[in-house]
Parts: structure tokens; sequence; C-alpha cells
């Protein structure tokens, strides 16, 4: 069973579970019955896949294991949208996703009421089994983390449309954190950034507190970290237009070997994408950056966002530094107690926060939360004493432990309540299409 | 110019561009916006793309021509949806079309109907300019033709998907053409094939009537025929399952180098597909295929369809003959005087044709046209004295005149006024989802 | 079994059997054991294969079948070194050719001296055994269409090494057939082009003489011809250079769609190699070319070598002219009495031909053989008729008849003796690696 | 520079050169031509490029740098023998290294002796000269590990051979190191395996002796060990056959994500290949193993090898174990004071070590060295504190340091000094061409 999980009355799973099924739907809700089925690589995922999907995982972990003499709503469905559980029986194979257009959005989300309603109707019948209540919560932490990759997917989607579609055009952007000074020329780079320096010493890693975690969060244990700096705030655009400036693509001595192949073979099929981010477009002499509102200029004083690990390491070897592990990222942010809650905002696509700029919070280190993703140099693997979650769900996350990069912080697009200290995000090298960006670390 | 078209005041080209505009979008009635957006592979296209590029057609090549200071409905369409116009401009990559969620149906759809309108008032104002009368009828035909690989894709696209939707559920079959007596039982293959002795001479071959027809029909021209039998009906199913049972898919004496090379690899990755049809599938120890109204359970009596080059070769070596060239068929369907006239049906969801089985006709030559398109060992390529159609146009046919293998005859899907005794249907020999079948040959 | 052949007493078919063992070995003589094992492509193979496999033919098409007793001298050698012929078993992968480093060359040497012998013995046994010295004499053909393969390939070979190493960098090629005048400027493309004229009717096709022939230039028959105009002799590197200036490598219009899109993918793929003939290449502001001497300054009088299919019909449509069907290659050169004995060449690393230059020969009709291979618009099928060879060999050339082009005349590096009036040569619309030139036609 | 390298007195770097120098000529020396030229797949390479590599190496980073007016032996060599290094120039392309036929063996072989010599006359000049003697020292390294690649690339290049070529067939292995008790059956895995106890705490982690070590081995650090367990030996055939046996190639639970993909993939291309350990085929209903020897039975006892990460994790997993870090197996190896020394033999073709069977030495953790490389859970990353080699040797370690996991160990085919318990050896996941093996872990 999952870990011992302290249900807070106050902000009861119940209530969040409600809060967590409206939240997916509501960032489905701008997306048409033709726009909810797109798939533009086999990396990322139809809309309406994601909705379908989040109700099967309540439906096989929870309504199947639990509800009594429970009758799936539609036996194909558990073939449709199982992902990648083996345990659980065979796949719809992942790249063809886009080619489902049956069942129609309208019955995917019929699909969404009727299990939405059988688990409350569970729920409620059985108020005081752990057992349940844990896979419940694991059940809204998964649909929240496909609440971010909705959004990533159809921004990628969006992005193959050459008349670049926006997600939310009037998305209200005014009540964004302000940027430090008005007086900000567009040329700026936002700002000077500096470097905080953490002694060496034991430090405390992994998930130690009541509530949710997921099992590669834990144990909890001891590592030694040696003496190291950390910058005080994220990569800017501008600071990579600086690297793309002085031709950082163009020279091999800043890339890992795989990263350059990697550059030269994308070169090859698809001009031009790889001299530049993910989203980055030129219009005569000038840059854009495609974003969920839309074709926007390219706005200097913001965090990087969309950069691959190879993208990543090309820049801070640029800038005469490296990036961190992710246990020196874990170790500042405790070291300075940043904890999400601070500038979590509620999504919606009425309120898609807009990247923070340039920002001056009380702590010293800026931006660990909220603003993107950030690259460690970590490769994703198991704790000292790892073991995976108990029964069918094992295999959530333990055997991704392969040929990936921790990732830590959240993002601009990480729904409220998923984003911790101890998180783990991973990912390719290679990708790109996630809010990745970059701080930098130095040896002392 | 196109070539002189006698215009029939009786058949008139307005009316049936009418009728042609409003067919498509009968057509596509049965889908929803998601079924619309499906491209399963890059040779097929989406339902809305057909909608869209049929509409583009009559745009570029009339509208934008001979309306007086005509603006284009939207200018970034002439990107979107011009297939292969090099002359016109660049095109949207397409084997992405299925990535276009915007515009939507119902933009496309209103697109559809400004455009008729539009190319309506034209030719009412210049209903005697016989240039823009000729650009019109072609517009039908290239419509026409867009009218059967709708089809085509659709039923490639539902057929991903493992629930197997149907098209046309309640297509009304009832009205079919009979088969010969009741009594042909279930596992029979249908009727004894005739053989059709044509002597050797000088034919006419090619397009010499008026009305209309491609540029790869013309010019008109003699050709000196050896002397041939060719079969009086279609290979069918029953046929084709003889040819599996005896092991023809695991016999290399009988294939194409080229083909058996196609069948290890494509049995490389996709298991099992190509041991069989496109369509079939086996549950149990039964054949079934799937057709545009749903997975039916094979019917030994009716003509094979769905058929590679490669598959009809080695079939054909198989029974011991050979497939026919273009010009035995099309001297044999002259000297039996076979129009497809006799067997036009009007195609729509309501009334899709079953395709025929063992019928009996006037004729000797049965089939010829609204069963199967029929493989021939003809490559695709110029008549002596070939000239593409003059202006823009002229990219329609000539460029594509390598690598591929002529079929003749017509479809079950191919609409009606569309099928002509010269009509020249061409694709790659690896190529099966059209209604490809075969109709053998022998040397005497 | 193979055709009547008459067996010509001066010009018996032992001795030219051995001439062909010798010649052979006399071509593979300047080749290192590590050039012999070179294989650049799967098209390609190892010059030590091509020793081992024509070897191979004959042990198994006439020791196997008619000495008594016979042993193989290795049955290993029987996989290892069948091309493709599924009749007698399986195959050593054909891409993987290179890979054999053991038997040696030397092992692979010693082979050949066993089965010539062997053979030479059989047939003294067998003088008046026509279908003994048949099958002699497909192993002859045999043999000689893998001498020209064997310097096909190594030149490709080669040309991977970026020293370009010389194949016969001292071939005297002083008594090469001289060109027309002396004041020619190295900027001229040679001399005007004539063009032949050459009425409608019918024409004999095919084989119908005394000797060898294969099968595919079988039967003879009729065929009824339009009136075409011929082009007196091939292209030049001086045209084709025209036709790269005036932009022909970036003018779709010019392209067959598959030929479009071939260059494109190529030249996403290997930068630059295709806006080119294969071999040419650029230095400073002057185009070279890699021949098997070595890399040589382009000498524009010369023909044109080395193009694809795709390349040659694009040539075609920027001269305004096309090219010809292989039965109007057929009819004028019978028109025009010309046959390859004229002009042949013994071959050897020692007297490689100098692709003959402009040339006035008595006939209007210039370089039908010995120069370039001409490829046709008519694409490699059956004749009326058509039936293989009997037996084992029957895969020799009947299973390759799809998706290829034929090519009439011979070239530089054809065997003395191998060139016919009716020999068909067929490569994929691709391939280039053939010394494959152009002869223009147009309609009258 | 190189860091400080106390060059023993007793041991002479220049001795040593000359050692290494022709200890990789021994290698080569049972190769002909043929097969040094064999290239098999892209990440391995001919014998004759590592001739040339090792010997091109000392001339651009030695003689290059401090010869007075050094002319470089040829100009082309810098491009086709420069491997990876970008600082000093552009690389032919190194999947095609095998078409490289000119310069011949013997001209290589030459190159070799003029390197040498002027290598040796340069140092005996400069015998005081500490940096010139630390770069022969990183060249004597570097020759050394391709000494181990040539083994490992001909191995595979040989194999594809299906006459499977041996290497070294008489190769004495008599004085192979003894099994324990000659009763050991044949069925058996050889001896049970104990499980070594290492509790927690802090250990030194990298090179922090005199000596050469690797840029990527330091700097010497602290790092804190959870207790873990760490198998006595290796993992043999025998029990790997268990895990076969048991159906572990079938069941997707016990892999990786990424392998299961792999092994799917691969299962489609290469039918069998993958479904057991890379040189592992079935004869009947027996088992034998590819060798350097040639074709032998596989014997139960001996060290599992050529295992790709995938393999190694999913067997582990069957197992109820894990892998080790790279920490972990070098703490250990600290632990128990094993070093390399103890068991190093000299590698020639006459003495190829057999891999060592069930041994029993005076440590209980046996086959630290000298068997196979063990792959960890480590990704291949950079120490705290990592600086790369100075100068353009700086390319050779870091720019790997991604998707790569270390391997920890020698080798049967490591040669005599080059093994180190701090050396990191680094593979990616899927390749198992290397001698790569298995010792379980297991947390306490």
């Amino acid at each position: 069973m999952l870990d011992s999980l302290a249900v807070n009355p106050q902000n009861d799973v119940v209530d969040r579970f409600i809060i967590a099924r409206k939240q997916t739907e509501a960032l489905a809700a701008p997306l048409s019955e033709a726009d909810a089925q797109l798939q533009s690589m086999p990396d990322a995922s139809p809309a309406k896949w994601h909705l379908a999907h989040t109700t099967w995982f309540f439906e096989t972990f929870i309504l199947c294991e639990y509800a009594p003499n429970y009758q799936r709503f539609n036996e194909r469905y558990n073939y449709l949208f199982n992902s990648y559980y083996n345990g659980i029986g065979d796949q719809y194979p992942r790249q063809q996703r886009g080619l489902i257009s049956r069942p129609s959005l309208h019955e995917v989300l019929e699909y969404r009421q009727v299990i939405t309603s059988k688990l409350l109707e569970l729920a409620e019948k059985n108020a005081n089994h752990q057992p349940l209540m844990e896979l419940i919560e694991l059940g809204i932490q998964h649909e929240q983390q496909h609440q971010e990759l909705l959004l990533t997917d159809i921004k990628h989607a969006f992005f193959q449309n050459p008349t670049f579609p926006a997600y939310a055009p009037h998305a209200d952007i005014s009540a964004s954190i302000p940027t430090i000074g008005s007086t900000a020329s567009s040329t700026s780079t936002g700002f000077a950034l500096d470097w905080l320096s953490i002694d060496s010493g034991m430090v405390n890693i992994g998930f130690d507190q009541t509530g949710f975690s997921f099992d590669n969060e834990r144990p909890s244990h001891q590592a030694y970290l040696h003496p190291f700096q950390l910058c005080s705030a994220l990569a800017t655009n501008g600071h990579y237009l600086e690297f793309i400036d002085s031709g950082g693509y163009q020279i091999p001595e800043f890339w890992l070997a795989d990263g350059w192949a990697w550059l030269q073979s994308n070169r090859a099929t698809r001009q031009g994408v790889y001299k530049h981010p993910l989203y980055w477009i030129t219009r005569g002499n000038d840059w854009f950056e495609y974003s969920l509102r839309g074709l926007l200029p390219i706005d200097r004083q913001q965090p990087l966002t969309h950069i691959s690990y190879y993208e990543a390491c090309a820049y801070a070897a640029w800038a005469g530094a490296r990036l961190p592990t992710e246990f020196e990222w874990e170790a500042a942010t405790k070291h300075y107690d940043i904890t999400p809650e601070c500038i979590d905002i509620k999504l919606s696509p009425q309120s898609l926060k807009k990247k923070p700029q340039a920002l001056k919070s009380e702590s010293p280190l800026e931006q660990a939360f909220g603003s993107a993703w950030q690259w460690t140099t970590s490769s994703y693997s198991a704790y000292p004493g790892f073991s995976p979650f108990e029964g069918l769900a094992g295999e959530y996350n333990g055997k991704f432990m392969s040929n990936q990069s921790v990732l830590r912080g959240s993002s601009c697009v990480t729904p409220l309540g998923h984003a911790r200290t101890t998180y783990r995000n991973f990912f390719y090298a290679s990708q790109s299409w996630q809010f990745s960006g970059v701080r930098l670390a130095k040896n002392i």
C-alpha cells in the first residue's frame, strides 16, 4: 500500500478529488473535438486521451479493486486507455493514440462523469478506509500530472499548425507576478545573477513529511555534499540569446558528444529548428516565441523554457558553469526554506500564469517553483532502499529509471498542490516540449 | 486549355457541379469532427482535408484566374490545402495533414459554401465561356476522385481503431445486384471462371470521344496486340483463400523479388498483417473482413479487394496465369462493348454498393466496372504524343509517371459518371488501401 | 533449357569460357585483399564476392547437375555465394557481403581454379552435349555481367575514400577514339546534336538471331511504333553543366514527383551530393569527376554518365525533349544497322576505354554502344509470350520485373562480346552507380 | 597538463611505451588484411583503424606539439584517423571506417614504425620533461584501451561470418585459473553465491595514489554510503540459463521500460537474437557461445559476459536483487583490499585468458578484475570538482557524460597494467559487445 498518508480534514481528499476532476475538464474546455484529437508526436497524447486515461486510472486501481461487483464502463477502454501497465494488460500502441476518433469527446466526458460519481459513492461509504483514501490521493496526483501534460501536449500540437492558434487567447495575465521595476529595457536580460554558496556536509534527501509523495522520493536518506554555488535565479531568454548570438550552436566544444550528434541529425531533417529553443521562430530580424497565448515577441526577461538537456548543458558550458545535481538543488531549497506553497496559483485557461519575470522575493533563491522545471545532471535512479508502490501501481515510476535526467522544481503550468521540494520529474535528454529551463551551478 | 468538351445541355456542367459538391458533403456527413480529422498514414488524408482541398482547387484554378478582383477566402488556405502544385506555391507537409484542427470542420464547410456560391455566380455570367466550363468540368472530375479517396481513407483510419467502427452501419444493401442462384454454398468460390480469347491485331487505345477525359488518356493512338486470354470475371475472396491455404505467402517462387522483400519487411514490423489482404483478420478459425459497414465474415463469392500489386502478381503466378496489360484490358472491354454506364449506381453512405457477387450479365466480360480496380502489368507512362494539360493544371498527372502501375476499370466506391473505358488509375506496387483486385490473363 | 545456341567452331564456347574466367581475374588483379573486401552500399558487392559468386554459378548450375558424383568444393559457399536463387536455398544477407573476410581472396582464387578445371574436364567429355554447352554460355554471359559490376562497384567503394585512389592509374588511353577536331575548346559541349527521324510502322522487337540471348529479350515480336525523333549522340558533361548552371536542380517543374522527393531527401542527408551527378565534386570553382583513373577535371565533351533516371528525365524536360522508349531505341539501332561489334574493345585494367568523346562515325547514330547505358522510359516488363529460362535459372530475370527502368546500349566497361542490340539492362530510378547516360528523343 | 605522475624508474614509461606498441601489433598479427578491414557496426572499428588511430594519437598530441619542425607523416591521416577530437579538426565518418582500404595494412604498420621511432627519439632527448612523459603515459593508456576494443571488435565482426572463424584457435588455455574441484557437473551453475555485507559510512571514492589515472577518476572525494550487500562472485552462464528457462525474456515486469522496448524492436528486426546474450546460439537442443577461440559449448560455470545493461537489470530483478552503484563497487573492493595486480595476465593471441571459472581466492570478493566488466546503476557523470585534462585531450572523457552507465572492474581481455580499483568504463545501456557481466547487490 501507499505510505502513511495523513488526510487533512480541512483539505479533505474527497474534496480535492472533485476539484482535480473539474480542473482537468476546465483545462480541456477551450478545445474543439478536433483539437482534443491531436497527437503531434509519440511522446505527446491527445487531450481526449488524457481525459480518458486519468479516468481509467481511478476505475482500474480503485473501482475494479474495491467496488463490489463492479462492471467496467466499457471493456474496450481497458485496452485503449491503459498507458503502460503490463501487469494489467496489453495497450493500444502509444504513437497511434491520435487515431482513436471513437469514443467521441462527448462519450469520454460521459465516462468521466460516471466514474467520478461511482468513485464518490464508494468513497462516501468507506471514508475511513485508509488504503482506499491513499489510492484516491495517488489518483489525484496522477491526474495533476496529466493536467500539466495536457497543456504541454496541446502546445506542441498547435505549434504544428502554421496559423499558430492560441489555446488561451484571452488569459488574464495582468495579475501576474510583477517585474522588478518598469524601467527594464526590452533588450536587458533582466538582472544580475547572484551566486549562492552552500557548504559541504551531510544533508537529508527525500521526503520525510506527512502527506503524499511518490515512491521515487523515498526513502528519506542522508547524503554527503561537497561545497557548491547555485545561481539565485533561472537563466532568461536574454541570457540564452547571448549564447545563440555568440555562435553557441556552432561550437562543438560546448556540447556533449550525444548532444552534438543530436544537433546534427535534427538539423538535417528539420532545417533551422534546433538552432534555437523549440518554440522560437524568427520573423525578419525579430525573435518570437510560440506560447499558449499564441505567437508573442520574445521577452528577454522571462525565464528560458523548452530547453533540452543537451542545450542546457551547452549553455552552462558556454557560461563557464555547470548544472546542479538534484541533491544540490534539493539541499539549497531546504537550506533557504523555500516551499512551493508561497507561489502557487490556481491553474485554468483563464488564468494561465505568465512565466514570472525577474522577481524579487524575500528569499535569495528565486524561482525554485512555478516558472520552469530545472534540469539537473542527476540521472533518474533509485534512492538507497527504494521500494516501488505495492501492487499494480508498482509500475508507476521504477521501470523508467534508465536514460533519463531528473528535473527539479515546478513550472508555470504545474497545478496547485502538486509541487514539492522533494519532487523528481524526469525526461530524456533530447526532450524539450516541457517547460524545462536552467539554473546554473558551480564548484567552489 | 483542356481539350474540346462538348457540354451536354441535358446534363449541364453546372448541374453536375452542384451535384458533385453536394455529394462530397453527403459522404462526409456521417463523420464527427474527430473522424474528419483522422490521418492514418502519409498516403491518406483527413476527410476535412478532402473537403477543403477540392474547394481550394475551384478557387485557385478558376476564381483566382477568372473572377474579377477576386480576393482569396483565406490566404493561409492556399498553403494548407494545396496538395502538390509547386507552380502555385509551397505546401503544408502531406504527412502532417491530420494535425490541422483549425480551421474547424464547420469553417471548412463554410469555405465550401462560399466558394460554391461564387463559382455558380461566375459560371452564370459566363455560360458560353468554353475554357471556363472545361475547368469546371476538370474540377468536378477532381472532386469525384477525392470522393473515392475520402471513403478509402476513412476506411483505413477506422481500421486502426480496435473497436472497428462502421462508416455506414445501416447502408441499404438489400437492393444490390443479385447473386447467381441462391444455392451457392458459403464455402464456394462462386463460379467457374471462363477464359475469353482475343486475337492479335491493331487496336485503338485511348480516349477519342467527345466529353471529358484526363490528359493521360490521350492522345488516342494505335497499338499492336498479340493474342491473349482474359478471365471472364474477377478473382474472389474464395479463390484467394485457396492461395493462402496452399502456402502462397510462404513460397518465394510466386513472388516478384521486390514483393518478397516487401513481404519480409512488413512481416517484421507488423506481425501477421501481410500474410493476408490488408483488411482481413482472423477470429478463432474464421476469417473476417473490415468494411465500411464494419467487421463482416468473409464472403467467398465477393470479388477480392485491397490487394497490392505484389499480391496480385503472386496470386496470378500461383494460378498459372499473369495479369493483363492495360492495353489488353482496354481492348477486351472495347471488343465486348462494355461501358460503365450500364452498372453505375449513385453513391451515398445510405446506398454503398455491396461488392457485386457472381453476377451473370448479358456480356461474357463481367465486372469490368463497379467492383474493384484491376491491377495491370503496365507501368504508368505517357502515351505516344502525350501533352499535359496547359497551365498550372499541367502538374495534374504527368509528374507521377514513374514507379507506379496502372489499374483499370472502377470500384464499388467510384462515383457515378467518373468511370471510363480509357480511364487510367495508378498506384505504387505496395499500396492496397484502394479497392484493388485481380483479373487474370494468359498468353495463348 | 536455353534456346537453341549455335556454337561457333571459330569462337568456341569453351575457349570463351577460359577467356571470361581469366578476364575476371585480370580485372581483380589491381586490387589488394582489403580492396577486394569493400562493400560501400547494399547495391554493390565486394570484388571478392564477384569472383566467388560467378564460380558458384558454374558449380551450382552445371557441376552439381551434370558432373557425376560431384561433391561441392565447400558446402558453406553455397550459402555465402548464392545471390538470390531461392530455389537453391537461403542466402547470406546481401548488405553484409563486405563482412566475409574468410574465405580469403587467396582461397577464393583457389576455388576459381578448381571449378574452372573441373568444368573444363566436364566440357571436354561432353563436347556435343547441347544443354551443357548452353549452360556454359549462360555462365559466361553471367560472368561478363559481373565483370562490369566489379568495376562499377569498386569505383563506388573507392569514391568513399577521401584520398580518391585510382583503380587503374596507368591505363593506356592514348589509343582511344579520337575527338572531332583538336580545336574544340575546353568549354565547348562538343558538337551540335542532330535529330534523326524515324517513321511510324510495325517493327520487330527482341532477339531473333542465332547465338545467345537472355530470356528477357525474347520472344521476338512485332510492335507498332509512332513516329519519333532520336538524338544522334549522347548528352555530354557540357550539356549537363548548362542544366546545372541554369538552376535545373532547384526547379521542381522539371522533375518527376518521385524524383523531386528523392532529391530533397538525399540533399537532407548528404549535403551537396545530389546537386550534381554522383561522381562530380567541386574544388574551388572547378568541377572534377572521380573516375577509375582517379580524380580528373570534367571533360565537357565526354558523354555524361552516372545519372539516375530522375536526373535523366529532369535534364530531358529542361531540354524540351524526353527519353526514348526501349522500343524506339531498338528500332532506331536496327534501322541504322548499328551493331556493337564495330566498336568493342577488349577490357582490362591496362586498357580501360576512355569514354568516347564526340566521334564521327560512318553512321548518323553515334555512341549506341560502348559509351554509356541509355535510360529509357520503358519499365522493365515481360515481352508478349515471355517464358523464363527453364529450371533453377528461371529466377535469373523474371522476378525483377517491377519498379525498374530499362537501359539500352552498353557502356565503356561492358565486356567484349556482351553487348547486343536487343540487350535489356535494368535498374531502379534512383540508382546511378552504373555508367548510365542520356540520349534524348522527341515526338514528331 | 596531466596531473602529477610519478614515473617509476623500475617501470619506466618509455619501456612501457615500447611494450604497448608491440602488444597492439601482436594482437593484430593473426589477422589477414581482409580481417583487419572489417567493421561490423558503427560502434566497432576495423583493427587497421585501431592500429592507425593509436599512432595518430601519439603523433598529434606529442610529436606535433613537441618535436621541432615536425611534419606529419601524411596530412590525410589527420582526417582519416582522428576519432572524435573536434578541437583538432573534422573526422572521417565513423560508420564508414571499414571502407578505407588504402592506406593498406602494410602502410599503416609502416606508419606505426615511423611514429614509434620518432617518439622514442623525442623521449630520449627529453627524459626529464615531465609534461611530455605524462602525455606518453596517456598515449600508452589510450593504446591499451584500443587493444581491448580491437579484440571485442574483431569478435563482433567474425561473428557475422556464418563459418564462425576463430581469432585464436590455438590459444593456450591449459594454464588458466583452475576451477574449484573437478567434480562440478556440466549442468551445475558452479557454486553458491555468498553475500558480503558492507556497513554504512563515509568512504573515499576516486583516485588518490601516485601514478596514472584518467581525469574522470578524480578528484578523490568523500561520499556517504548506505549499508548494502554485494555478491561474492559474478553471475555465471548457468545462472543466466535459469533466467532464460524460467521465461525471463518474456515477462515485462522484470524489465526497464526502455529495455522492454529495446527487446521488442530488436526481436522484430533480427529474429531470435535478443532472446539470449549476444554471442549465444542454439544448435539442436544445445547452447553454444561464440568466442575468440571459435564456437564452443556453453560452460555453465563461466562468468556470464556480453550482457546489455537492460539484460543485467532484468536478470537482477528476476533474482530478487539489484545491481550495485559504482560507489558501492569501489568501496567494497577497497574494503577487501582487492587490487588488479594479483591476477593480471599478459595478453596475447597465444595466451588469451579463459574466462576464469569458479575460483577460490584468498579474498571473499571474487572476480573483481580479469573476468568481466560489471554493470552498475550509476550513470556516467562528473565527480564533484571534476576538471578535464588540459588542452586538446580535454575531449577525452568529459563530453561522453550523458546517457551511459558505468562498468567497473576489468575483463579477460583488459591488458596488463590497465585495470584500477577506481577505473570507470562506460557504455550505452543497449551495448553488449564488450565482455560485460553482472555482480548482484542488495539492500540490507
